[in-house]
């Protein structure tokens, strides 16, 4: 439910209440109750008929439930916080509910997380020591490997490197390191698409190298033969293609997901393109986690005037990736 | 005029026949006259009466011509080359028609230079070794300071550094380099827009830098100092900017050009969203020179279907580039 102070009550409301996202999945609500029954009454938006569970019962009726649901976890009332405002409190409910969601996904009780937003601020004054959600689910979901993706129908990027310096990149590409994006990638499109995905690789220098005329043979020596290795275990790919030409029109059309060698290679086509549409995730956690690319939009909050489309993108992306893989 | 056996030929004909290039700017061609007749009767292109001069007439009648003209160098016969085959004559002929233009544009003669697409086998195979037009003008236009430029109407990059390798470039970023492409690229497109424009100057890291979180500093130490010097003899700026955000479609509206550390940030975006009619062109140079960005095309060529777009697009910028600076 994200930060109850928030826009994340009101788009919890929308998505309740909208025919798309219960044909797409069984939305379950970590969140409180009484909260939503407020936001319902200050904004005019409906709050429909649900099941009201406590975070017990998920465990006795696994993957039963037919209707959506919300899981009650009763960590702020309503008094304890003032709309719009950033407080300790808020910053402590919006802590419970991840962690209430995490252990539900951790035990198989739930397939898909999607967070709506939290404010850092009010982690902080709550004691709550954590930058954001990409650390709480590091914490508790770590994997041997994993990458970020940046997803939408649009254009589709994972990133070999992600948050460093420019100068730190070439040290930091390694085959493995460009493997593992490679297959997680492939998985994850697989689940998404249906089908055996198209991906591109980029190369890492302008025209990839050229045949060693620019840069160090960094796609000879590290990005081909670790497409190789990707080719070897019948993955489909093409690459490394220049950076700028790959991402032309028709590449797009024809392409299913681009693996990139650093932050702004994929985030600046991604950002161009698809603004509004794109949705953030983590491939090869232990729990499938999607958000939405917004914050707590204080300025906003409790009017009914946040637009859900951020969040249903992230749904979207978390109930495919949330199915069980078939190939 | 380009390679004689290419596309030049046809694109020439109908940038002689065309209302809108006439209005844009007098037109000198500078190619051979007998190749265009028989074009004109190979293709049923049509090849409107005009100027015939000869490149010493140009001295005797500076910029009083009224209509468009060939200047008919006589560098080839129709009889020494076959249609859409690389040939040394057509090499040579091509390499002939650009040292006459050069010699023009630098006597003063003419304002602008557009290329039409050339072959590198053919130059070679007339011993020629020039790799492309860049090396040809950069031999006989030099100047002190220059820089790569993609120009559209719907996105500019300009460029501190272009074709070195992805690793090389954070020590070839200097503050000298950073203004200097700052100020080339407020010249140029003060001249095309008619007024003070709008610049973004890009972080080299992704974030720019998110003050010291990624990266050595380079926003600090390099990029800000020079945007100071820049802003000090009164150019405005904006920046530096995260270099994914900057490119959203709200900033491009925004900005009348993007000042970019290197090669794959600037033309990711450009071949992404304009990738049909972005203009490359030198800025800096003693003599204006934009290019189409195809080449010579000899699977259509003198059939009468190579599209004059990209010619189109290349002929503004340069009538926009070789007026003279007011402000």
């Amino acid at each position: 439910m994200g930060d109850p102070a928030g826009v994340g009550p009101e788009l919890v409301l929308r998505a309740l209440a909208s025919r798309e996202i219960a044909d797409l999945c069984q939305l379950v609500v970590f969140g409180d109750y009484a909260v939503l029954q407020a936001c319902a009454a200050q904004t005019g938006l409906a709050l429909p008929e649900v099941d009201l569970l406590q975070a017990s019962d998920l465990a006795r009726f696994p993957k039963s439930l037919r209707t959506s649901a919300v899981v009650n976890l009763q960590a702020i009332e309503r008094s304890a916080f003032e709309i719009a405002q950033v407080s300790g409190a808020c910053g402590q409910a919006s802590f419970a509910y991840i962690q209430a969601a995490l252990d539900a996904a951790l035990a198989g009780q739930i397939d898909a997380i999607t967070t709506a937003p939290i404010n850092k601020e009010a982690l902080h004054a709550g004691g709550i020591h954590y930058p954001g959600h990409t650390e709480m689910f590091a914490e508790r979901a770590e994997a041997a490997r994993w990458c970020m993706m940046q997803y939408s129908t649009e254009i589709t990027c994972s990133f070999v490197t992600v948050h460093c310096g420019y100068a730190e990149v070439p040290q930091l590409l390694t085959q493995q390191r460009v493997l593992d994006t490679i297959e997680l990638t492939h998985e994850a499109l697989w689940k998404i698409r249906g089908k055996d995905p198209q991906i591109v690789v980029c190369g890492l220098n302008p025209h990839a190298g050229e045949h060693g005329l620019f840069g160090n043979r960094e796609e000879e020596t590290i990005i081909i033969p670790a497409m190789q290795q990707a080719k070897q275990r019948g993955i489909n790919l093409v690459g490394p293609l220049p950076p700028d030409t790959c991402f032309v029109p028709w590449m797009r059309k024809a392409t299913d997901a681009f693996v990139c060698m650093y932050h702004d290679q994929g985030h600046i086509p991604v950002k161009a393109l698809a603004f509004d549409s794109a949705v953030n995730t983590t491939l090869g956690l232990r729990v499938v986690r999607t958000s939405v690319d917004h914050g707590t939009a204080f300025d906003i909050a409790w009017q009914g005037l946040a637009r859900p489309d951020s969040l249903w993108h992230a749904l979207r992306l978390a109930a495919q990736l949330g199915m069980p893989a078939e190939h």
